[in-house]
């Protein structure tokens, strides 16, 4: 585990505006503090939602955007409530919200606003990528904080991170870049992601004997040098799923300085092996996520769900602190 | 001009649920009987609005996200009617909205009625992709038409089209496929696109001699196959940037069944003699784009904004419809 960077974060003599910490060392301070490098992934599905929860609920909630939204936030809650106690790190799938439209943007920041009330830093999974000024408008929205009085007496201070597509160019994850840098928060661009059909394009062959995921994990280490923390660690990390472990190690070393999100994890395969290849060889580096195996523990179990998320939780922090002992 | 393909579409004897015209063959249609194929790109910035509508919006959109949204909303909705006589179709920019966080989103879903009730066709431009359940989220959101009650007394039909990311894997794709061949709804998945930096890895060569873009084409031509109109098109169609006219005549060749969707003519520099190429050799199968030349037309004008936006509608058409004359 790291030595604390406080040396380098004194506080300022006089009231001059504080630089926030770094994205990277915010995230490895925090999973030091937890014990384990771990992410719950909330993905949730109206229909999964338990009982209790749906019971309270609308009987249908593709009449009640509004309702499954409040429906779906209030388990999520419960779900951050419970994890609390061994996860340092909470991704949100932003799918999950937008399908619900307005009232589930709405629900997602206030999810947002309640996992930073417990303590916890938030990945928004909503892999966005456009180009120009489009990208400056997703970062604006969905990364920045913004300070529309409007919809809350407090700044809306966002996720500490966000997914995004690097596909159509380093230029486009400029403004993104730029917005985490000046806020002390990061991203996470897909390299090498857990679906089936991830190879189709990922591991396509190039010319000069790289495939794609490498030429793009190069990509990331070059727009990625200039901002690294204190641990060494860039603002602008990785994805590398957990069910790809024949290539986390090649990506590795191409992206020593790229913390990884590690997604997939118990549900999609991924096994404690499979992930060991995303650390560094000081056992730091990679962040990984479970989420289904977490999120929906309850279905596999009888009385409340919310001993069983959390058993989940401890048993999922277990496995990965075990690998790194 | 393509024949009517009604003889396809006659109206059945029986009461059972009429399947949708095919997304093709509607935007065909819609470009036929407007006389040229072509898009406004609708790309606000509220800080670029006309004095006329930001004297009654707010001084400081930051601090409201509810009156921003309103008055963007109020001035696409002008440039929409300004334009309805000359442009079949209009494409909106998600970011420009989601940067207003869930009151953007709610302005953002009220104008997509507002183009269809000027009998426009819709298409959103938010670049979305993500793996398996969470495609299926983002197609239900943003694709398909919901029931909520609670948001509108109408079902919300949602947009004609919406632009994806194809690089995570033709698998991803699968379910907004799925739902767009259901509702008679279109894609647009991202081919070549017109930033300066998009050379970076979709010109990357393959060792097979293609290039990332050309393989991407060969992909979308193979999952389009099954869905075609019954002029010919699929209702997976490609987005190619009007600034790579060099790529253009390679990639309608690999994609002779795909609508392809052109931005970038005017503002970002592609002319009429760039998008030639776009065409098929019967003159049919791209949609030709201009966003800030259109949108921003009275910057360049005095007097009221609206004659400015509906004469560069104009003039965007005479020059797309004189090119295929």
């Amino acid at each position: 585990m790291p030595s604390s960077p406080s040396k380098n974060h004194a506080a300022p003599a006089s009231a001059a505006p504080v630089t926030p910490a770094q994205f990277a060392d915010r995230l490895l301070d925090a999973c030091r503090r937890k014990g384990a490098p771990i992410c719950v992934g909330i993905d949730p599905v109206y229909e999964r939602l338990p009982e209790e929860i749906r019971h309270r609920g609308p009987a249908n909630p593709a009449l009640d955007a509004a309702g499954a939204s409040t429906a779906i936030r209030r388990f999520c809650e419960g779900v951050i409530e419970a994890i609390a106690p061994y996860a340092p790190v909470v991704k949100i799938q932003s799918a999950c919200f937008e399908r619900y439209l307005w009232p589930g943007v709405e629900a997602l920041n206030k999810l947002i606003g309640c996992a930073h009330a417990h303590g916890l830093l938030v990945i928004l999974d909503a892999k966005r990528g456009d180009i120009g000024i489009s990208a400056e408008h997703y970062a604006a929205g969905l990364l920045a904080t913004t300070t529309f009085s409007d919809l809350s007496r407090q700044p809306l201070i966002g996720p500490d991170a966000l997914t995004v597509s690097p596909y159509l160019g380093s230029d486009t994850l400029e403004p993104f870049v730029k917005v985490a840098a000046a806020a002390g928060k990061g991203l996470f661009a897909l390299v090498r992601t857990s679906n089936p059909g991830s190879d189709e394009l990922q591991n396509l062959r190039l010319a000069d004997g790289r495939d794609v995921a490498q030429a793009i994990a190069e990509m990331l280490a070059i727009a990625g040098a200039p901002y690294l923390g204190a641990y060494g660690y860039s603002l602008l990390g990785a994805v590398v799923g957990a069910t790809k472990p024949q290539d986390a190690a090649r990506l590795r070393k191409a992206m020593p300085a790229q913390l990884f999100l590690v997604p997939g994890f118990g549900a999609q395969g991924g096994t404690a092996d499979d992930v060991r290849a995303c650390f560094n060889p000081d056992k730091q580096g990679a962040l990984i996520t479970a989420s289904r195996s977490v999120l929906f523990a309850y279905e596999k179990t009888s009385g409340d769900w919310r001993p069983a998320v959390a058993a989940a939780a401890a048993d999922f922090h277990r496995q990965i602190a075990g690998l790194l002992a």
